[in-house]
């Protein structure tokens, strides 16, 4: 259950409005790598957290922070956006560079939404919550959000090296300093689930029952049978401790695929049949 | 650049066509945590591979491994659909059992793709390639893959155990294992990377540019101002070795967020001017 | 900014686990007509509300009160689930019923989330974002806000008539009165713009600059010229009170359109140009 | 059945052809908010109306007269962007206000369809078919469709403000006066189904069936405990004259969610089971 | 402009209302083979077609024609949903046979649409109006045609196997023939458009300017250096007329591709830089 | 199963990086007319080619030429993004034509990939693999192959006219050839199928079954009863030599269609049932 005040977790101040960035903005709100995404994405592993409950909580716990943070970016998108020209004749005929905020702006921050925020990402394609991942297995979950995290401040450093806004980049250190918590926090809870013993996820299937000799060798695919680049994947103890790294090459298997002749009434051309 | 062979890595082999489980396979192949996600990640991301060459490369010949997984399963999706009926009249009356294999498969594999495999899930839903992560950063993307593969081999377990073909059996052990490998294989990379050290990611960014006091603090957002679960995330050290959990909560800005009046000409009320 | 507890907002029970009601529950979180829907709509709206406070504190209010409604029904999806089998074996050959339930399952609701909820509507499809109408025209969003809780309410109405369970109707029986509550409450906030005078909207727009001779006509389309089924929109004042409804057709622009030739370069055929 | 004719509904005319125009020009055609979904939703409603036969016309009428409205605008889009740069050479060195356009061009207006318009919207993003709202209950689909032509008619003021072209504004002049006329239809069609009276829809549904505690009580979820704004929503009789508003707030149900633990074989970690 | 009647193009009759073929109808609706695909083509096109006239008339008719096919399916996806259950417990407990029916619909049919047809293809899938092909070249448009009817009738045609409903293969029997002569009549305007001799497209592209040594050569990408297998696109004169075929091997690019370092403050990894 | 090199096919080189040229270049990769979607189209179509097996082989050599296609547009996006500002801060106060860049790029290029190239077109929309089309019928694949090409070299063509940079328009003489051959390549495939005997596809469905009265003639839908434009279309032998070309009209069904009363417990209002 949730409540919420009429506070933001963090002021959110802008100097200078500035269009363009609001749209750059949006890729943090409705981009994969957005507030919307990690927010869905923990609120529904929290949902569907089986076992200790000390992970339903803390998976709800941060859901509520980062639907703080969709409020925030929401504000600062809407802010930045006082300054969009309305009109093309407002700047077209005066000012090229004015020209190019409207030409740069995501249109629909201004026809669909009035000058808003929209669930959208910075070139305006709405965010697909096919993006939320929530497996039911509680430690490839803890991987998608730390690999969540890790793109997530990647783009918000992107978007703080993007503008030079006093107000902005002040917002932007706050979610810069939160992501490095929850990317720590996420690696905090894969350890208390056996950090790297717990690979292969999911750890409850029984290695016995896969193809064993394939499962610690690093597999060369160039088609001249050189072998591919060496590193730390091609030798020594695996990084689970269940193996030993190797490489190779496949026998390929000697049969070529063949799906036969075509049913008759499956619409196929006759001579398929 | 690409080469092919009219080959399979490993045998597929049906022995009783079942078209609920090829249905199931579809997840496999157009899923989010299926092999086009996959095979196209490892390609973008070695297309946009800057830095050390080596990471191009491993990032490439892993595509060329997971194209040919498709391929598999495509061939073990047509022929489980050997087995659907074309007609409902072909069942509904004399067999409810047969009659919910019809109801119960992908119409689109026999009405769109005549007994085939399509690019979709297991619902039916066609893939969405906003699902391939290649962030730009090398230790984000090594987070995604790891991510991935564990998403991945989850599904794979799950299709294991779901069927008890013997044919179907084996070739999903060969998968399972080289979704071990995979698993291991990124792990490994972002070993090279420099490991827990490679966090927080991206880590060219200079951590005095963030606010500090939040960077290794769990906050709680219980409405109640009681404490969430605590555990490895809220003390000792960090897992990025650079610094030291806390937990805590939050004093919320004073201001309440106010965007003001409505622009004139903004399509807004007139109530809101 | 958002806080939560470990509560749920009603008691969610199920009797008797059944995973085909887990997949039409599917639709009240993920449907267009769903929880997700509602409180991002009201979420959005609120952000990006511009003049009297009051209307962001009701919008964010109820945003929050819908966030634990999608908690609620994720709940009772999980709960519902625990009775799917796990694997095609355990069912088709002992028992045509169990049968159906495997193939009338969202597969998705297996093998993505492990038995758990997704934000997907009944037939496995993400929601998609663009459906959180926030225009920017506050009576406009109440208008949309009739709408989604118009077409929720039906919806939870016929899943309380798909059910026998009675932990699933006690529950439907909450949501469907608030559902009540929220039809009459946007209404209400609409009365408070001044209802039918609030339309046309946007009201700022001053209809002194439309072609008042089509503002109020009701025009036939019918081929052969005849007047289309007549009624309260073809005679009387006009619901708004600005106008008098009249019916009659058409006539036509008699210029045929007409583009031209293609441009040299523009890829066109040759004939084109 | 459709007829068509070589005519326009009303004449198209575009003085000074602007491809930035053109680009905001497709969020009438494609946008959530444009013609193709208010064309294809009457369209479906109409197909599945049951009962009086008399709202089946009224919708497929309306229909008709909507598709003439996209290929109204996809004209305008068309005449727009004849003045469209098919080179970076073009442009880039000698203006940079012409270098703006290309940049603020829906690219695939020009790569795509060679200067004409698309199903998309103003950022290009397609038109899905899933807002298509018929709902089968006649009056929630006149709210969406009073919701449909709220947000329509916020759009063309919206596009009416942003041009001087005088053709543009004439035609828009024409499709704000029909948005204005369609606002009131389907209000009037409401008052016909009854009015307010009609809510909470579906008025089939017996409302002693819901809990009736919750049906007319805006409820409070101020994390502090205090009232949300007040306002005509939490006092006086209900919009729908079947209950008196009233506020308060929720006892949430004392039960902690626990969906215990996951099943064996379910692609779990060990951990969890 | 378009324009409507009260009657549908050919007599839409079930005799057994049969809910598991609605949903496989669904597929002809909005399906990527489906009627609303070919409506919406021809209308694009039409709208944007340059040059000679005749040809937006004859896509507009036959828009007009396709918008008519889907009102005929809506119809017949309607009258054979009135056989469906409306609870799961009509029938869980007595017949597996019809419990099929439940599992086998698509759940929107009932809980969006309250029993009427949807534009979502047979497995839920909404359309997306990106697969309107409307390229600007008439030509090209062509083959977009011939290829959507292509694709149209072998749905047709499974649809047609799939039924014993007289009356619903008397209508499928109207709607393949149309199919038949739209695939003639696209043929038939490629042939106005010149034929064969109109490939390659587009034409206006002088074919001096492409690399003329690739133009007309089938490579083989067989990992082992073998020749694929031949056919007639590896020798005799090439079907536009305009060379003659041959096959052979392609010499890659000696250099590797190298994008060298990261940026600074692009988001890069320390070690990318 | 698939292998690849650390080569290209063909030399990829950028003489002046322009990063509007890398997002108008993103159309030729994520764009419907683009390389992911005959890559991925002939690689589907051969995993589920039945009949002779020369088509297998066909399709999936095709395809690894295809993803090398690929391979080379990623590389000259990353090189064209080179040029890419990264701060507003270095454009909008200097110089506008640069501020149009920054305005007129995929923002996605820079904020999710880091300068690099993605699976989305050239507005920034995810490519969806709906598009793929892989019917089981070989004939009619070979006219979605036709269509794919017609568009995807008018794409290229379109491409080529819009730079003036010399690598760049190298690399495109080279993909504008392969265009031509695939082009001929399907055209010579259908061709070994009969070619315009191949039609009406399916040709294995008894023309018999289909009313044959409509099979051939071109009907009319002009609202005022005359006769649409005439052509090849209507007289003289049809296409597939199995017809003969007529034009007239149609008599509709003379039933209005009527779906009856709502269902009791459907969710309509009352006034329906």
């Amino acid at each position: 259950m949730f409540y919420t005040d009429n506070k933001l977790q963090y002021p959110v101040r802008v100097d200078a409005p500035n269009p363009l960035f609001a749209r750059a903005l949006q890729q943090a709100i409705g981009g994969v790598e957005g507030e919307i995404r990690v927010a869905m994405q923990y609120f529904f592993q929290a949902c569907g957290a089986r076992g200790n409950p000390k992970f339903r909580d803390l998976l709800m716990n941060t859901a509520a922070e980062e639907l703080g943070h969709i409020e925030m970016l929401a504000t600062a998108v809407a802010l930045n956006l006082e300054g969009a020209p309305l009109s093309l004749q407002e700047q077209m005929e005066k000012d090229a560079a004015i020209g190019a905020v409207m030409g740069g702006l995501n249109l629909k921050n201004l026809l669909s939404s009035g000058l808003s925020a929209m669930p959208v990402d910075s070139d305006g394609v709405p965010f697909d919550m096919s993006h939320i991942y929530a497996s039911g297995n509680i430690a490839a979950d803890m991987t998608a959000n730390i690999a969540a995290e890790s793109t997530g401040r990647t783009l918000a450093v992107r978007l703080y090296n993007m503008t030079d806004d006093a107000g902005m980049k002040d917002m932007l250190q706050y979610l810069i300093a939160r992501d490095t918590m929850h990317q720590n926090q996420w690696l905090a809870a894969l350890e208390e689930l056996g950090g790297f013993a717990a690979f292969p996820i999911p750890n409850s299937h029984p290695q016995t029952e896969e193809k064993g000799e394939f499962s610690y060798t690093y597999l060369g695919f160039h088609a001249d049978g050189s072998a591919p680049a060496q590193g730390r994947w091609s030798e020594g103890p695996s990084i689970d401790g269940k193996g030993q790294f190797t490489s190779g090459t496949l026998t390929p298997s000697p049969a070529v695929p063949d799906l036969g002749k075509a049913k008759p009434n499956s619409g196929a051309q006759t001579e398929q049949m």
